[in-house]
C-alpha cells in the first residue's frame, strides 16, 4: 500500500480525535528500570506543545498504552489530557469504547504507533501514522511515517501535519509573531 | 569471513534457543552510575515484544551478562524470561551448561553480542549476530550485523529475523490485523 | 527570509546579552518524569563552558524558560548565571523587562530557541538562532540555525559564533595553549 | 596541522600512560541534574573493557576531570583505576605531577579530550586524541579524531588504537576464540 502526502492530508483534514501510543511514540522507546521496576519516562518538549495546540483547536487527544506508569499520569495531568488509558492489552476494545463515548466514526480519528500491537487501532483509524523505527509491517500500513523519531518530535510532526491539513496551523504560529 | 543473508537465514531456521547479552545489546551500552553505583538500565519497548514473540513461538530465551543488576532482574521478570544469568565472567561455561540442561546442540542456538567477551558464545552458536557498534573483530565473526543499534531495536531485529527464517513472523503480525 | 553567514556575523558582533531557552536548547528537549513529576534535566558540558566564556568576555547571560525546575536552578547556580527566569508563560514581557533593567536595545541581544513560544523573543532580538529540531516556521525566522543539536552543543556553537564575530574567540582558545 | 594515521600509530606505539577526560569523553557530555545537583553519570560498557585491556597490557590509566562526582569514583573503583583526579581546574599541573610520579616523559603519554580545557594536556602529550564533537580548535590539534562519539565507544576506539599500534590487540582478541 502506498500513500501520497495528498491522500494523508485529506485524511487528516477530517480528524476530531488524535490517539497516541506512549512508548516509542511519546518516548524514544526507552524503558528505564531500577531495582524498583520502571521508574522514569522521557517525554519531549516539542510534543507537549503539539498536543496542546490540538486541544486548543478543538481536537480531542487520547493516549492508549499497553504499559502503566505513574510518570505517564503525571505528564498527562500537566498537559491536561483526560483520555488516558494505561495497562491496555486489548487496544481495540478501548479504542472502540472511546469512539462510542465521543460519538465519533473511524474516519474522524488519527492514530500514531510504533509496533504491531498498535495495528488494531492504526488499521481502523481514518488517518494512521507510524514512527520511523516501527517494523516495516507497521510502516507499510500507515498513511504517514514521520521524519522525526519517537520521543524526538514525531508526535509534534503528527500534530502539526493534522493542524496544517485543517488549515489551522498558520494562524497558531502567526500569533507568536504579534 | 563473509556471510550472505541466505546463509544467515538457513542458520536461523534451526534455532530453538536465543541467547542475549545485556549491556550494548538490550541497552545502548550506557552504564548509569550514581554515588550508589550502577542504578538504572535502559531497555527498549520493541525488544521486549520481540522476545515475547520468540517465546510464544516455542523458542527458549536466555540472557547471559557479565554484569549483575537488580534492574535487569526486574525487566526479565516482567518479560517472564527464566534463563537469567548475571555476573558471569566465564560466559562459555554458562552457555555450555545451559545447552546441556536444555538438551540442545550448538546448531540450535542463536546468540547476539556487542564485544569480544561474547565471542566464546558467538563463535560456538549456530547463528551469531552482532550490533553495529561492536568492534570489527566481533562483527566479522557474526552471521548477521543488525541495522538497528543496541538498545534501539537491535534485539527486535534479531528476533524478527529468526521468526521470519522459520516462517512464523507473518502469522504473528497478521493476527494484529484481525 | 534568508540570512547569510555574514549577515549573522554582523548581527552577533553587537551583542551584549545572550538569552537562552532551556528545554530543547540547553537540553535535547527530554522531559524526564517520575511519579513525582519532572525530576531531572540533562545539560551538556560543552554548553556550560560556552556560557562561561561569554560572561568572561563581558556579555550578560540569561535563561528564560516556560517550565520551572530545581534542577535548572542548580545548574545555573553552578555556572554563576544570575538572570534566571523560570515558569514564564509570557516570554515577551520578561524579555522586555530584562532589557529595560540592563539598559539594552534589541540590537544588543542574541537569543536562541527551539519552538514557536520563543518567537516573541527571537523576532525582536538583533541576533536570533534556532536549533535544527525547531519547527520550520521557527528556523526560517532565525539568523542562524546551529549544526549541533539542542543539549549536544547547540548552545556552545551559538556562544562560539558570537565570540568569534566579536573577535574574542581566538584569544580565549589560545590561552589554553600557553 | 594534519596528521596521518601512520604518524598517529607511531606516536601511539610508545605510550605507557593513557589519560582520559571524563565528561564528553567517557560520557556523551550529558550533565544529569536533579534538585540535589549532578547525580548521575552515563558511562559506556565498551569503554570499560578497553581501559581494562590497557591495564592488562601494562599501560597505566588515569582520569583527570574538571568536575567532581561520586558516580565517577564508583565507576573508576569498579574498573580498578587508581589514578583518579577530579575537581581539577589546573589540568596541566596535575598532568605534570602525574608524569613526574610515574617517571614518564611526554612522549610516553596518550590523552583524549573534548574541549579547550583539555588542551594543556593534549598539546603536551605524545599522542593526543579528540572526540568528534570537540570544537574544531581542539580537533585540529589532535593526532586522532575518533569516529565513535564520546560515551558511545570513543574511549574504546582510542584504547584499541593504542593496543593495535603496539601490536598487542590481536592477541587480546584471539584469546576469546580459544
Amino acid at each position: 500500500m502506498t500513500h501520497t502526502t495528498e491522500d494523508a492530508r485529506q485524511r487528516a483534514a477530517n480528524v476530531r480525535l488524535a490517539v497516541f501510543d506512549v512508548d516509542g511514540v511519546l518516548t524514544d522507546g526507552s524503558l528505564l528500570f531500577t531495582e524498583a521496576g520502571e521508574t522514569m519516562k522521557r517525554f519531549h518538549t516539542l510534543d507537549g506543545h503539539g498536543m496542546k495546540m490540538l486541544m486548543q483547536s478543538g481536537i480531542e487527544v487520547a493516549i492508549i498504552s499497553g504499559r502503566s506508569s505513574a510518570a505517564v499520569s503525571q505528564r498527562m495531568k500537566e498537559l491536561a489530557i483526560t483520555h488516558v488509558f494505561q495497562g491496555i492489552h486489548d487496544k481495540r476494545s478501548t479504542y472502540e469504547a472511546l469512539l462510542a463515548s465521543l460519538g465519533l466514526a473511524h474516519e474522524a480519528v488519527a492514530a500514531i504507533g510504533d509496533d504491531v500491537v498498535d495495528l488494531p487501532i492504526l488499521s481502523r483509524s481514518g488517518f494512521a501514522a507510524a514512527v520511523p523505527a516501527a517494523p516495516a509491517f507497521v510502516r507499510e500500513r500507515a498513511h504517514l511515517v514521520t521524519q522525526a523519531a519517537g520521543g524526538a518530535g514525531a508526535a509534534r510532526e503528527f500534530c502539526d501535519f493534522i493542524l496544517d491539513a485543517q488549515g489551522k496551523l498558520a494562524a497558531l504560529q502567526q500569533r507568536y509573531l504579534a
